[in-house]
C-alpha cells in the first residue's frame, strides 16, 4: 500500500505548521505531530464526519487528543480543516499568553477541541465517556439523531498510566463498538525508549480487555485507511496501533526522545525541508494544499443537513427534549420537585444519614430529570446512587441510566467528565470520599473545564467507623476545597441535601463534590418557606439570643454537636448561634457584607467539622476554636471515635466555657481572641 | 488431586476464628478469609519462610495482603502461626477501638503486618517495591544475605484498580521473579457479580504484561501447592489465579455478594459449622490443631538461624552498613556533606532553579547515602532526580539505583512505598507537582504508615510557564499540607534546597515532598554558620528596620520578590520584614511563643505564594493581604504569567501602600487589620 502524493503533502502541511510552530514559539512537543501527520491526515480527510461551519453539531464524530503535548497537530488540523477559531496568527501566537493555542489543548478555547489534555490517559477515559453517551443517546433518540463514532489518539504515555486499564476495561466489558483508539506507536518517551521503562505488549493487553485490535504502518496512508475501516467495522471496542516514527522527517532527531519535546532548531527544520520536498516559507501553505484541507473538512456538509432534515422531522417534544438537555438546561418541574421534597422533609423530620438523603433526592431527580446518569464505583449500595425509575446501562441495554463503573474512581471520574462534554448527559457517581484520592486528576480537569459532574462521596468522616483510617477522610475537604471552581457541600439532614442536589444540578460550569455521612443524623432544618439555604455557602440555623456571644460553624454531621452544645451555653448565659457551613465556595462568592456578619462581629468563633482544621481559619481566625481531627482516624464505633477524638457536644461546650473563663471582660469584644 | 484432612482443618481454623470474630464485631468481610483460607494454609504452611519469633528477620519472605479489607485472615494466620502480638483477645477485640486487629491491616499495629492496606490495588504496588528492594539488596549483599520472596496476595478489585496495571507492567519489565502474586479469583465484587462490571482475561493481561502464570482450583490444598511451585520456580513474575468460592462453606450465602462485608449471622454460621464438620465453640480451635499451626509456623526457625550465622561471617563494614541501613540510621559524614554544601553555595550564590540545586544536593547525598534508590516517571531531566554515582536498575543491573518508573506516579508513590517498607533503602521519586494527584492514594499512605519516602516534584507553580494549566500546580501545595504527617517543603535557594533535603533525609517517621521550580531564582541566604533555618519552618530571612510594620511572608520562587519589595517599602518608610516559610508543618511544631513572635505582633501580614490562599489565613489572618493565585493558570511566558497574574514585587508594594494608606494611625497597630 502506499500514499498519494497529495495526502503526503497534506500530511506535510500539517508536520511543517506543527514545526514552524513551536520553533517560533521556542518551546513545544513536534516528535509527536511530525510523526503522527500522517494517521491524522487519514482520519481527518477520510473517515471523520463533522463540519467545521458547525462545529457543534450535535451528531459529529468526537476526536479526543489524550496525547495533549502534541497540541499543535490538533491546531494544524483545526486551522487547515477550516474551523472558525484557530487562524494563522492564532498558531503563530501558539504557547503564548490569550492565545487559543495554548501548550496543551484547552477546550471552551476553540471549537474542534472537545477535551482538555495533556496529563496523560485522561483523554483516554473521557473518549469512553462520549462513546458510552453515543450509545446512550442513540438508544434513546434513535439512531436517526445520534449515531456517531468516537477516536481517541493516545500515546505511550497514555497506556502506561494506570487509568487507561480502568478505561479500557470497562470499554471492552460494554462493548462499545463506536470507539476507535488509535496508538502512536513511537516507542519513545521524554526519558528515551519505551523499552527503558515498559515491555508490554500492548495488543495483547487490549485483547485481554476485549478489544478488536489492527496494526498498520503509521506512515503508509492506505495501510493506516485499511486498518481504520477495520477498526470501524469492528463490532467491539477497536485500537489501531499505528507504528510511527517520533519527529518523522527531522531526519536527525527522528526516532529518539530528542525530537519530544523540544523546539527542533533551525538547521534541523532547513534539513527536513529538504528531505521531505517542501520548499515554502515558515507558515507558508501552497493554496492548493490548503484547498485540499477544506474540500476534505467540508465533505460531511451533506450529512449533517440531512441530519438537520431528519431532525426537523421528529416528533416536537422529543426534539425539544434533546435540545434542552444538549443545551445543558434543566427540564422545568424540577423546582417544584425539590420544593415538594423539602416540604415533605420538613413534615416529616426524619433522623437519617445523609446517603440516604441522598438516594431520597435522586429518587425524586431521576423521576423528573432523563438526563442523568449515575453509578458507582462498585459502593452501589453504600454510596445510595440507584435510586428512581433508572436501569442498569450495559452492554445489553443502552437505555439504561446507571453505570457498575467497577472499583475504578479514576476513569469514574474521567469518564463522567467525557459523558458532560457529550452533552445531553448529567452524570453523577459514587465512592467514599476518602477514595476521591484516587480520582483527582480527573477531578481537577472538571473543575478546569467546568464540566456539571456530580461526585456523590460518602462515608464522610471518621461517622464510618470500623474500617479505619485508610477509609476514612480527614484532610479530603481541605483537600478538594482547595481545587479552583469545584462546589464542595457538605450537608447536614435532609433538607440540606435537597439544597446542595439543587445547587449541583443547577451549576453548570462547576462540578460538584457532595460529602455525605454512612451515619444516620438528626433533621435541623425547619423551613417556613422554600428559600434555598444552602445556596449562601454558610447561614445563620439558629440565632441567639440577642447579641451573640459565641458563633459555632459547623457543617455535615456535626452541626447537630453544635446544636447541642449551644443549648447548654444559653443555659450558662452565653448567647450562642450555630452556623451551618454547608459550602465554603458558595460562602466565599457572598457578599463582603454577608459575610462580615459571621466572620467579623465580636464572637467568639468555634468551627465544628471531623476533619483537618486547613482552610478554617479564614472562618475563625487563629485563635479560633477549632474541633475536629489533627491527625488519622482509627477503627472502632463511630461514637466511640466522636468521643476518642473530643469531637462532642460537650468538648465544644468545656472549650468554649475555658476559653470565655480565660478572657478578661475587655478582651471578650476583641474578635481576635 | 487432594487436601488432607489436617490441611482441611487448618484452613477450617481460620475460616472460623475469621467469621467468629466478624461475628462478634458485628461487621466486617467474611467472604475473603472463607475464601482464600486454603490458599493461605498452603502458603503460609508450605511455602512462606519466616520465623514469628523474630518477625523483623531481614530475610524472611513478606506478604502483602493487598485485599485489606479481609484482615480477619491475617490476624487468623498470625495468630495460629504464633506471631507475638495478635493473640485471641486481640482477634476478640477484632475492629475495636485500640485493638492490634484492626478493621483494615495498618502496619505497625502488629508484627506480621508488613504493610498498611484497604484502599485495593496499593498492596500490589507496595509488594513490587518490596520485590526490587529484594533484588537490589541481594545484588549488593549478595544472596547469603538476601535472598527471599514477596507474595502479595490480591482480589479483584485490586486488579481493576489503575495502578495495578502500573505495578505489573514495571514488575513484568523488570523480570522480578521473586515476585509471586496470588489472586482470589472469587469473580464477586460488592456490586454483585465481577461480570457486572469486567469481563478482563486478567491471566491474557498479566501475560501481555510479561508474567508467567498459573491456575489452580483454590480449594484443593494439593493443586495450590502444585501451582505455587511453579509460580516459585518462574524467571519472571508470576501470577498464581486461585479460583475460589467466596464465603465458603457458609452455603446460605457462599458465592455471592451478600458474604462480601456483613458478618454471616449466627444461623448461617451454626449451619456452617455443621456443613465443614466443626463441632467447636466461637474462638475454640482444638489445640492439635493450634499445634500443626505453630509447627509450621517454626519450620523456618533453622533456616532464620543459618542465615544469621552467614551475617555474623561477612565483612565486619559490610555488616555495620547492612544493619545501619535496616535501621533507617543514615550514613556518618552526611552531615559534613551538607555543611560544606552550604558553604560552598554561600561562597558561590548562584542563580539557579531549586530543581537544580536539588540536583546539585543529590549528587553529594547519592555519593554519600549508599541506600537511596532514585527515581522519575518519566521526567529523570525534567525533574533532575539522575545525579551522582548511581547507574539505572534494570532486569540487567540489579545493583543500579535509579528507577525509570515510565509514566506511572501512582504506581511510583505505592512503590517507594514499598522500598521503605522493606527496609534498607530510602526511596526518592520525581514527577511534576501537577501531578502529585495521580499519586495521592499511595502518598495519604505513606504519611499513614510514616514511611521515609521523598517526592521530589518539579514545576511547582505557573512559573513553569507554556506547558499551561493542566500542568501548573495551583492547589497542590495545599492539598499536600492537608495531608497529616507529610512533611511540604517548598525552599526558595540552594541553601533551603539543601536544608529541605536534609529534613527529608533525617525524617525516618515520615513522607516529604520537596516542591521545587523550574525556572531559575536568586541566592538569597547567606549564612555564617550550619543552622539548618528550614528546620524551623518558617524564620526571618531578614529583618525590619526596627519593629516591623509590614511582614511579608513567602515561599519558594515567590521568596525574592519579598525580598524586592521590602526594599522598596523600607524606602518608603515602612519597616519590613522578610519571612521565609519553607514548610507549614515544621512552623507549626515549634513553640506557641516562636510562633507567636511572627503572627501575633502587630505588623501588617502578607503572604506571597504563587498557588492558593487555602491555609495562609493561618499565618495572616482573614484581613491579610495574599498575593497568589485565585483560580488555574495560563499558557505563556513565566515572567509573563506572573505578571498577569498579579505575582509580583510590584503588585506586592502596591497592596500594601493602599492597605497602610487605608488604616488610620490608630488602627495600624490592631493585628486583625
Amino acid at each position: 500500500m502506499t500514499t498519494s502524493e497529495t495526502a503526503r503533502d497534506m500530511a506535510n502541511a500539517v508536520r511543517f505548521l506543527s514545526a514552524d510552530a513551536i520553533e517560533n514559539a521556542g518551546s513545544g512537543h513536534p516528535g509527536l505531530p511530525l510523526g503522527a501527520a500522517d494517521v491524522a491526515t487519514v482520519l481527518f480527510t477520510r473517515f471523520m464526519t463533522f463540519d467545521p461551519t458547525q462545529p457543534d453539531w450535535p451528531d459529529r464524530d468526537r476526536f479526543v487528543f489524550s496525547a495533549g503535548h502534541g497540541s499543535m497537530l490538533l491546531y494544524s488540523l483545526l486551522y487547515l480543516l477550516g474551523y472558525p477559531d484557530i487562524d494563522l496568527d492564532e498558531i503563530r501566537s501558539f504557547r503564548r499568553l490569550g492565545s487559543k493555542a495554548a501548550g496543551h489543548p484547552e477546550w471552551g478555547h476553540a471549537a474542534g477541541i472537545e477535551t482538555t489534555t495533556g496529563p496523560l490517559g485522561q483523554g483516554l477515559a473521557n473518549a469512553v465517556g462520549m462513546a458510552i453517551a453515543e450509545c446512550h443517546l442513540s438508544a434513546k433518540y434513535g439512531t436517526d439523531i445520534v449515531d456517531h463514532r468516537t477516536f481517541a489518539f493516545v500515546g505511550d504515555g497514555c497506556l502506561m498510566e494506570g487509568i487507561s486499564q480502568e478505561a479500557i476495561s470497562l470499554a471492552g466489558h460494554l462493548k462499545l463498538s463506536k470507539l476507535v483508539v488509535l496508538w502512536d506507536d513511537n516507542a519513545i518517551t521524554i526519558d528515551g525508549k519505551v523499552s527503558l521503562a515498559d515491555s508490554t505488549d500492548q495488543i495483547a493487553r487490549f485483547e485481554a480487555c476485549g478489544w478488536d485490535t489492527f496494526s498498520c504502518d503509521g506512515h503508509d496512508q492506505d495501510a493506516i485507511a485499511a486498518a481504520l475501516e477495520a477498526a470501524i467495522a469492528s463490532d467491539r471496542p477497536a485500537l489501531v496501533a499505528c507504528k510511527t516514527t517520533i519527529g518523522f522527517g527531522a531526519s536527525g532527531k527522528a526516532g529518539t526522545a530528542k525530537v519530544h519535546g523540544s523546539p527542533l532548531g533551525e538547521d534541523e527544520i532547513r534539513t527536513m525541508r529538504e528531505t521531505l520536498g517542501w520548499p515554502h516559507e515558515p507558515f507558508e501553505i501552497p493554496a492548493g494544499i490548503v484547498d485540499q484541507w477544506r474540500i476534505a473538512g467540508l465533505r460531511s456538509g451533506a450529512a449533517r443537513r440531512k441530519w438537520e432534515e431528519r431532525f426537523a422531522g421528529i416528533d416536537a417534544e422529543k426534539r425539544g427534549d434533546f435540545e434542552r438537555s444538549m443545551r445543558g438546561d434543566l427540564p422545568s418541574g424540577l423546582k417544584q420537585g425539590f420544593d415538594r421534597a423539602k416540604r415533605e422533609a420538613n413534615a416529616e423530620r426524619p433522623d437519617l444519614s445523609t446517603r440516604k438523603a441522598s438516594e431520597l433526592a435522586l429518587e425524586m431527580i431521576n423521576a423528573i430529570v432523563p438526563e442523568t446518569m449515575g453509578g458507582s464505583a462498585d459502593l452501589t449500595g453504600s454510596n445510595n446512587t440507584m435510586a428512581g425509575p433508572i436501569e442498569v446501562f450495559d452492554a445489553e441495554n443502552h437505555a439504561g441510566r446507571y453505570l457498575h463503573y467497577g472499583i475504578r474512581e479514576h476513569a469514574m471520574a474521567a469518564i463522567m467528565n467525557g459523558l458532560a462534554l457529550h452533552g445531553g448527559l448529567i452524570p453523577y457517581g459514587g465512592t467514599f470520599l476518602a477514595f476521591s484520592d484516587y480520582a483527582r486528576g480527573s477531578i481537577r480537569l472538571s473543575a478546569l473545564m467546568g464540566t456539571r459532574v456530580i461526585h456523590v462521596m460518602t462515608h464522610d468522616s471518621i461517622g464510618l467507623g470500623e474500617d479505619g483510617p485508610t477509609h476514612q477522610p480527614v484532610e479530603h475537604l481541605a483537600a478538594l476545597r482547595a481545587v479552583p471552581n469545584l462546589c464542595v457541600m457538605r450537608p447536614a439532614d435532609l433538607v440540606e441535601t435537597l439544597e446542595c442536589w439543587q445547587i449541583a444540578l443547577g451549576a453548570q460550569h462547576r462540578p460538584s463534590v457532595l460529602s455525605l455521612t454512612r451515619q444516620a443524623v438528626p433533621a435541623l432544618r425547619t423551613d417556613e418557606h422554600d428559600e434555598n439555604k444552602s445556596a449562601r455557602g454558610a447561614y445563620e440555623l439558629v440565632p441567639a439570643n440577642g447579641d451573640a456571644k459565641v458563633t459555632l460553624f459547623a457543617t455535615g454531621s456535626e452541626v447537630h454537636l453544635a446544636m447541642a452544645a449551644k443549648k447548654v451555653l444559653d443555659r450558662d448565659g452565653h448567647a450562642t448561634r450555630v452556623v451551618s457551613v454547608p459550602c465554603f465556595e458558595l460562602f466565599a462568592e457572598q457578599s463582603e457584607e454577608y459575610r462580615a456578619a459571621f466572620l467579623d462581629d465580636p464572637s467568639l468563633k468555634v468551627a465544628v467539622e471531623a476533619g483537618v482544621r486547613q482552610g478554617w481559619d479564614a472562618l475563625i481566625g487563629r485563635h479560633g476554636i477549632f474541633v475536629g481531627m489533627d491527625g488519622f482516624g482509627a477503627s472502632g464505633r463511630a461514637e466511640e471515635l466522636f468521643a476518642h477524638f473530643d469531637i462532642t457536644s460537650d468538648s465544644i461546650v468545656h472549650r468554649v466555657r475555658e476559653r470565655l473563663a480565660e478572657m478578661t471582660p475587655t478582651e471578650e469584644s476583641d474578635p481576635d481572641v
